[in-house]
Formats: structure tokens, sequence, C-alpha cells
């Protein structure tokens, strides 16, 4: 099924930009599981639109209401189910598209797909309004990880050819804007600004890293971790790459260079570098888990772009209106953090079958 | 389950390197598909161990033999079930790998994964090998695919720092060595066979592009053509990264060079330019589906390395030994075309139940 | 997971009986297929509590609201999400359940599995208010199977020792109380109120028919239809046993005996006798398919009952309070043709894939 | 997919009556579980044919061959593959039924489903035969529980209108005939000789027992223990009904005579009856679970049927040769312990996720 995945817990994600509500479920969370529900709006904040100079004007509230799943502020063992309203819709905005498909958008390959019955205002279930219950998904999956003694990052690592400087080594959710040097983040926001004032967009890359992980999650083939990972991450919409440890570069090293020694460490088994992104055949091995995605620049410009007409099968020009992001870099990050979550914490209880 | 995948075909691969054998079953195929054996032995024999300089000695005639799911030369609609019988082990080689860990191996981490009751030989389940039952069901897949009109042929992008140049437009399952540049391929085995004599082992980058196929497969989220297809191709042991289309490079372009404008071309929609891949929300544009994976350098290497003792926790050299490929990007051409013919077959069947 | 089923439409259901509110996602719908809420809502009548006398006082106006899937009144080919508020819930019924267990209920099984964290107000997620949501996958599948020329209808067959007479060869949707016979079902409120006198229940059998089904659905082993049709029969609280065609009858029988005959009749095939009850090797044949599924009597009574108290495992004497139907059978009619109508529009879109 | 099932273990049935193998995959075993191969063969020879006068006359060995999944003969954590080679065939004694279906079987629906590609040599998938690879999975599961103190009996409680007499309070693994009362056992072989003489064949009714299980295996809704059992029982071909505890019984009683008391003994909680077969809100209570399961006569019978002509579409007389038990019902009784460790070894896997 599309829009569910994972084998120790079940998420499904449902709802459309316009329709009356999106929302989740989340099956497989063991009961007793406390929920932070505080926690889980703070999170949400961070993909909200509307907030910041480099995001849509679009404002949601996006408090989920919890309708199932819960007793006592604590997972009772079943379905836990929450939605978000969707308010502030303007549908009229997008009724033409239909007849004349957005470039880099699913209007097109949706109006075939769906047979010409999709829900196309606002983007529908493609939307990228979608990312919010996948963020509710994360955000609980992040508080019961945490609670294990492992904590998920993600970062801004580039905004067009600019890129962020230093490692990545605790969370950046209290920054407006996730990078580690500030000078280069002011670098990226003058460069969203300015495609922003030319009514063009740009894209980026976030980069995630998870620590405190045991040895043992994921399994070898489509059980790897890079697989799980891939999976959900491929699944926000705008993502074309996904990179672990340091991905397409490995493949211009050598064994020797690229192997990563193991090494006992204060008795524990560590590896000297971290080429591989903690991750050995498809299992982790006790090391930070480092992956990175490529994000697209938004599809919706502002810019004359070259489109057709369906219904005649003519060539035409047109011009995107409605509210869009110039970046979704920034707002992705805590989608990536959420994508990441969901895959560990379906792997972590996964190993609890095996022991 | 971790060496199961799909949704409306399901395979099941198993087998370890040095256990009887290795096979697949493949479920939910139709009834009625002619197999050309002696085109899937073809297509297997472009993996196979031990008929190159740049491969394994291990040699292993890697012929299938099919236990169900045909009658008269034809599926009948239930599993099919194929095996390849493992002859040339030598399970002494790999003994002392439980004790002392290969660097870039899946030994520590199954070691842990598993309590220590993985099969070590040949590296179990986690070996290359596994590749070759992947390379039956895709083979079919591709036999069924091509019965549809829908071609897909990958070739070497790159080895190390040398990159292949020109456009890949055709199969070239009939080359030895898979690359549109006869002038670069020389020199990939040049750098090839230098690894090798270093001891060493070199990573490189492969490219699969899948033409013919028609608007609307895939979906949204978690069902989009990435998902699928990366989560297959992750499968294929040493794969670090997967992008679509321009992949990271995406990244740094705004929306006004990377959006791809529709036109109408003799009567039919494209897109003028294929940035994203023939992917557009996750499902196919009618375009060229374009991926790129980047392939590690084989961690196996004649090179003394640094590794640990398991059982009195202490910093160790150690020497591998056994049959080793300096570089698995050639062997893994076949395997990546297998993964994208899976997860396109898969996605074919599907939309037969949209119409 | 529990609360999922399905292959080719996959069913979940949340909530719980004192949640803000229980609700359904059926993924997998294709689009374009009407959705007639004003049938939908007379056919969720037919299970709501509060309107007869056999059944619970409580009162629920049971209106779903479509919180995605729908466009135009038509599915738009992603999942369709439905809930329902629960308004009149009085949690403080319950709260003795969870150290005193009922008889014959989850209380105690569900205390264990979930660690003390269940919700156990209204019996939770194990409330035979679930079955609203069963009801809204099942009545829209009801109405797209109908677009198909195929019809399903139950009745009731016996209340405790009276049974119903003649054959069932049409809905009786349109009956307060679904027999064939109306003397019999005279004689079966009769005992139902008899019951309610005395503080007791009673049990029941409803038996299901659909016609007009292709020969084809279902298939060997576990996907046949008898698997597919027990597995979400047996998801409607109370049932115990489910049988097909003849059922447990045809163990006393010779094959002889039992062997339906095929046929031509009017140029079709079709078997003299229907002791299969329509299915063969797990296939629809073409002929009406037939099964009787046995309700045990509502385990909530007002007469005194032997339980236990949990904290100090002592044994206890306890009375249940609440509000109970004092025969469940009536209102499972809807249900099981709700859960009949899945399995066959599951196998009935599965069949698509096949062709 | 038809031919598998499972949550936290997935087992996957393939082969064909007469195509080189049967064989099955097992899949999420953990590392590291003993299989006992000799009391595994012991286990299969209880299923095999031709060993008594009640069955058929092809004699097969059965001797699993494991293909994967082991080392030093414990699981080693990945797929595990065994397989049964079918030798005695004789396929010639079926070519005539793809023109008339025999009446009872599967020859028709398969002939339609499979558009005329079945592979109806011996009943292709759909034989009695491919019962031996769910005994091997069984047979595993059976060994895994009984580690944990969980032990599966199953017996022939009635053959036609013979029913067994006494409880069923142990294993009846080393019995020719698993009936608790010889007296009723010969009877029943008395009828089942006698049917045969008469060319005909009997139904039957198997009861299967599971003692020693732990209170919170199964769950809500679909994922009870009922439907979980069912989905897997009706999997066995001939299988018509399947009830748990009293079963069909309860819908005649009140809940006054059916709910089963709570009660503390020994500083455990029991029930003092067991009408819900062990099983209360789909959840194990800790009683022994019941269920019984009624079988078919076995369809083929030597006497002359009515059947059809397929090609010409006209009625005409059949007899079917080749060789058939009389009465499927003593072969099946290992079956049925099969199916019913395959799930509650699944549910007790499910279990550990929650703790």
């Amino acid at each position: 099924m599309d829009s569910s995945i994972g084998e120790n817990i079940r998420l499904t994600i449902f709802g459309q930009s316009h329709s009356p509500a999106v929302g989740m479920t989340l099956e497989g969370l063991p009961a007793g599981c406390p929920v932070d529900q505080d926690a889980l709006i703070r999170f949400l904040a961070r993909r909200a639109p509307g907030r910041n100079a480099w995001s849509t004007a679009r404002r949601e509230e996006d408090l989920p209401e919890f309708l199932s799943g819960l007793a006592a502020e604590k997972t009772c063992g079943v379905p836990l189910t929450a939605v978000i309203r969707n308010r502030d819709t303007r549908s009229g905005d997008y009724a033409a598209l239909k007849e004349t498909p957005r470039p880099g958008h699913a209007d097109y390959t949706a109006e075939i797909k769906y047979r010409g019955y999709q829900d196309y205002a606002g983007g529908g279930h493609f939307s990228g309004r979608l990312t919010a219950p996948l963020c509710i998904a994360g955000g609980i999956c992040l508080q019961l990880l945490e609670r294990e003694g492992i904590q998920i990052y993600a970062r801004i690592a580039s905004i067009g050819n600019i890129e962020d400087e230093g490692e990545l080594t605790c969370s950046l959710a209290d920054r407006d804007f996730p990078v580690v040097s500030p000078e280069r983040g002011t670098e990226m926001l003058a460069l969203i600004a300015e495609r922003r004032a030319q009514g063009d967009s740009v894209g980026g890359v976030v980069e995630c890293v998870a620590v405190g992980l045991p040895v043992g999650l994921g399994g070898p083939l489509f059980g790897g971790m890079e697989s799980r990972i891939a999976a959900l991450v491929f699944g926000i919409p705008a993502v074309k790459g996904v990179e672990f440890g340091d991905g397409f570069k490995v493949s211009r090293l050598s064994g020797s260079e690229n192997n990563d020694p193991f090494r006992i460490r204060d008795g524990r088994v560590v590896t000297e570098t971290n080429h591989c992104g903690g991750i050995l055949g498809g299992i982790t091995d006790g090391m930070p888990l480092v992956f990175r995605v490529a994000f697209k620049p938004t599809p919706s410009i502002a810019l004359p772009q070259r489109s057709i007409r369906l219904t005649s099968m003519e060539n035409a020009e047109m011009v995107v209106t409605g509210r869009h992001d110039p970046c979704v870099v920034p707002r992705a990050v805590p989608c990536v953090e959420a994508a990441a979550a969901i895959a560990l914490y379906d792997a972590w209880l996964g190993r609890k079958k095996e022991e």
C-alpha cells in the first residue's frame, strides 16, 4: 500500500491537502509508552508552515488531535490515530492545474494514474502537508527512542552551492535555521531570499545522524537499515537521493581507504573511522548512523513555465499561483529526523523478537 | 522480513554462501507467462563469478533448477521457486572470521545480531552470492516487462575516479565490460588491475535506465518508484547511495533550472528535459526512468588490516584470505537491472488493479 | 498487525469504546468509485445501538465523517478514512472491571497482555463498538461489489434453539429483524425478551450468502476464500465458529453424497447441489457462496457471577452493570455482511492482477 | 499472497504435486534454535502417504532436505528452506481432468482462475501433498513451542457419525490411529474400510488442544487467536468448518451457562469451565486452547460421477482414477497440529515485542 510502511510498527498516512483533515495511524506500539504531547507539538512546530521568511504563507496550527490509542497519556497497545484539521485551504487556487499540470509536480502523473479522479486541490495526497502526519509518527518514535538512549538529529548540510561547515554532534532543534555554522546559515538565508525575490526556488541537502544505537539493528538484504531508511525518506516529497556514510564518495575510494578498522576502546568495539555511516551488512555497528538526503528545488515557482493543455493536447504557458516555500529544506529537517526515527524504532522493536 | 520484498509480487531470497543451495521464491506471478530459461541463464552469466580478470576465482555454474511454479515452461500461477546449488565452497577459509571480524564486512554486526549463531562461512546470508537468486527473480521480471515493451539496462558509470562517457541509450548486455565508451572502459580495467596488484580494491557507480514505461507506475509517499527501487537496490551488498534523475546535483539548482517543462510531441506528452529521471510525485511520467547506485570498494582486500579479537576484546592485525573481486561493480550491473525490474514489474502489476 | 487486514485493499480499524472516536482507514480502493453516503448511513443504522428492544440503551448517531480519500463524492485513489465520534460514553460504569474482570470478556486477558495499560473503559478496543468502523468499510465494499453484480445478504439463522425456516434468497436489509420466517422471528424475539427479563443473554447463528460471484475469486492454501472470510469474521467479537457450505455436517457424509456434480445449464457451468458453499479448492465456483457464523451469548449479563480480585488474587462475586444487548445476533447480521464484503472485494480486486 | 502466511514468522509454501519438489521457507525464526531433524521426520511420518490401509497407495519417503537457514543443526537467523523431492509421480493419470473436472475438486475453479495454465497434474498446488511442507514448518514450530513448555496435540474426534469418547489430555502421536477410545477407533476404521470397499469416502472432525500457553497471546480484532488459527487451518485442503471452545454449541446457550467463571487456584487465575476454549477477546487466557476442524469426505471416489466437458460445454460422466485416501482425517491430524503450532509460535514471538 502506497501510504503505509513498517513491519513491527505500521504507519498509515491519510489525508489530502484540502480534505477535512490529514492524519496517521501507528499500529504496533507497545502499551505503556508515555506520549509527551507538548514535546510533540514543539517538534511539529519545526515543520509547520507560515512561520518564517522561507516558508509558505499558509498557516495551520498543526495541533494533532489523538482519536485513539492513548489512555491516561500513555499508549494502550492498540492503534494510535491522530489527525490535524485542514483549515486555511483555498481550493480555488488550484482549479486550473487539472488541465495544465505544473512542471516538476505530480499533477500530470496523478491525473493519469487516477484517471481524472485525483483530488488535485493543493496537491491532494502528494502535498508537502502530508509530512505533518509523518512528523506526528516520527515525533512519537523519537520520544520512544530517546527513552532507550537513542538520539536523532539533522541539519541543513547545504542550500544550493553553500555548504554548512563543522561536524553535526548535537541536536539543533532549538535553532530557527538548523546549521552548525551560523555564517554559512546567513549565506544560505540570503540565497533563499534571493531566489524568492527572483520568483525562483532552490534545493539543498539534509544530513541526519543517529547516536546511541545498539549493535544489531537491521538485517541482511531488504531488511538492511539502508533499505528501511531509504524507503521512508524517499516518501518525503522532493527527495531525489539518499546516501549513507560517505555515500557516493566511497565509489571513488579504494578498500584500504574506505574500510573502517575495528578497535577496542574503553572495553567497547568501535571503528576508527566511520566511512560506512554506522552500518555494516545492513546492521548497525554501534557507531553513529549517518545519512544525507538530496532535496530538489521547490517546483512551484512564480516564473512563467512551459506546460501543456491536457484536453486539447497543446503546448501552453502557465504561471503557478498559490503559496509556496522558495526552499523546502529547512522545514524538511524534522521530516528527515521523523523518517529516520520511524525506521529505527521499527528495527529496534524487531530486535526484541530475536532476543 | 529481511529477505522478502514486494507487494504485488513477493520475492523471498534464501540460502547462505556455503549452505546446500541459494534460491528464491517469487509469488504473485500471473499464470501463463513464458519463462525463457536460456535467456535467463545468459542473464545470470553476466553476474556469475570466475569468468574474468576482475572477479573472484570461485567458479559456480549458477544454473537455476526450477522446483515449482512452472508447467510446460510457463508460469502456472503459484509460487515459483528456483535454486542454485553451492558446490565450490571452501569453508575452512572463513573459520577465523568469527573471532576476528573483517573490517567493512557484516562479520561483527552479524555476530552480535545472531548471538553467535550466524552462518559465518563465506559471509553466510550476507554474501554477494545471494545476488544470484536476486538475478533469477530479476531476470524473469525483465522478460515479463520486455513483453510489455519495457526495457531496462545499466552500465558502469564510473570506477574510482574514471567516469564513462556518452549517454546510455541501449542495452550493453552483450559487452564483457558494460560501458558506453570503450576508451574509458580500458582505463577502468587498468585501474581495477592496478588495485588488484596492490592487494587493494576499488568502488564505482552503476547507472540504470528503464524505457518504454507507461505513465502511472508507482504512487504517493512510500509507494513512490524511488522508495520501491531504493528498498530493493540497497538490498544489494556494498550499495551506499541511490539517486534518481540528476540526484544530488539537483540540490544545487534553482527550480527554473530543474523543472522539466511539459511538451506535446507527436501527440504524446513528454518533458523537454529529464532532470527528474522519469518520476514525478513518485509516479512514472513516461520518460526514461534513470537512477544511479554507488558501490563501495570490496572490503575484502589482501592488505593487512586492523581488527579485534572478540573473545579477548583486544586489538589485532588480520589478513583476509579467500577469493574476492577487486571490484564488484562489473558484476553488479545485472544485479541493479534485476532490482529495478522487480520493482517495476511489481508496480506494473499493481497498476492493473487500478484500471 | 491485530487491527489491520487485507491484501489488495487494506483495512485498519482504530478507536476505543470511550476514546474521542472510532474509525477506519481503507487503502487500495481504486479511484473513481462513487460512495453513496446515504446508503452507507442506512447500512450502518442496521447495527447501530439503542434502536430496538434487544439492543443496548447506549445511543450513538453513528454518522461517519470522511476525513480523506474522497473528492466530489468519489474515491480519489488514496487512503479513505472515516470516523465516528463517541459521544454517549459513561466511563464511570467500568472503573471496577480493571480489578474484577468480567467472565467471558477480554478484561483479564487484556490486563495481562497490555500490562495494565489497556483502555478498559467500555471494553476499549475490544468493544462491539469497533464493529461500526468494520461496517463503514464493509458498507463501502458492498456498494462496490453491487456495481459488479455481486450481492451479499445475511440472516439470523437461529437464536438459542430456535431456527429460522426457509431458504435465504434475497436481502432482508429492510426488515427490522432479518429472518425468512416471520413466525420463527416472533419466537426468537420472545426468547430474547425472556432472557433479558431473566438478566441473562442468548447466542445464535448468522447465515450469509453472496450471489453473482464470478468463478475464480480466492486461491490455494491461505488465499482460499474460507481463510480470507474466516480471518475477517473471527474479528467480530463473540464469534466462536465459522463453517462454509454444509460445514460441520459434511464431516458425517460420504463423498458420493457430498460431491456437487457439475452440469451445463443455459450454457453455463453450474453444480447440481451446493454442499461446498460455492468454494472449490478455496476458489469461488460461481454458485452462491454460503457460510454460517456462531455467536456466543453476550457475556455481559445482569446476574451475579463468580470472578476474582486481581490485586489480592482472591475469589470474588461481581455484577456487571452498564448497558448491554441481551443478544448481539440481530446487530451482528450487517457485521457479517460487512466482513464478507471486505474479503470478497479484496479477492475481486486481486483477480484483476491475474487477467 | 495465497501461499504465504504469518506476521512474526512468515511461512511460504511452494511446489506442485508433480513438480520436482514441494517445500517451504520459514522466515523470522530467531537464531540459535535447535532443530531436531529426527523428531521432525517422525512428525512428518504421521502424515506421509502409503503407510496404512486408509491412505493413498502413493509412497514418498518425505524426507526433508534443508537448503538454508541452519548452521550446526541450529537456526542461524535467516530464511529456513526445506524441500521434499517428488518421486513417485504418475502424471498420466491426470491428463483428462483438465477437460472433465472432478466434482468436489479445484480442477474447474483452477482452470478458470489460471486461464488454462494451471499445473493440473496430481492436483498441482491444490494437492494434499502440499500439507507436507506445512508439516515441516509446523513440526519445527512444535519443537520451539515445546521448549517454552507449550504442547499441542490433536485427535480424530469423529469419522462419519462415529464420535470418539473421552477427553483429550495428552499427545496421541505414538498411536497409529489417534483416538482416545480404542473401541471407537475400531469402529471408525471399519467405517473407512467399508467406504473404501464401496468406492466411496467419508469425512470427519479433528479436535486440537494446546496446553501450557501463557496468558496474552493473540489480540483484538483480526489479531485474535481465532482469526490466526482459522486462517491457517482453512489452508488445509478439505476443511469446511472451524470452531473454538464449545463452538457452534454456544449459540444455543445463555450467557449464564456459557460464561466461564474466574477462580484463583494455587495462586493462579483459572476459569472453572472452559466453554471459550482458552480464548477471551482473541487472547489466550492460560487455559487449554481447544478447537475443532470439520473435514469433508475425500472428493476423489471410485464411483462414476456426473461432470462436464469444458471444451464442448456438455454434460458427461466420469470416473476418477489415480490413488486416493478414502478418508483424509487420520493424516490430517498432524496437519492440524502443525497449523496450530505455526499460529501459536507466531503469536508467541509477537508477544516478545510487547514486553
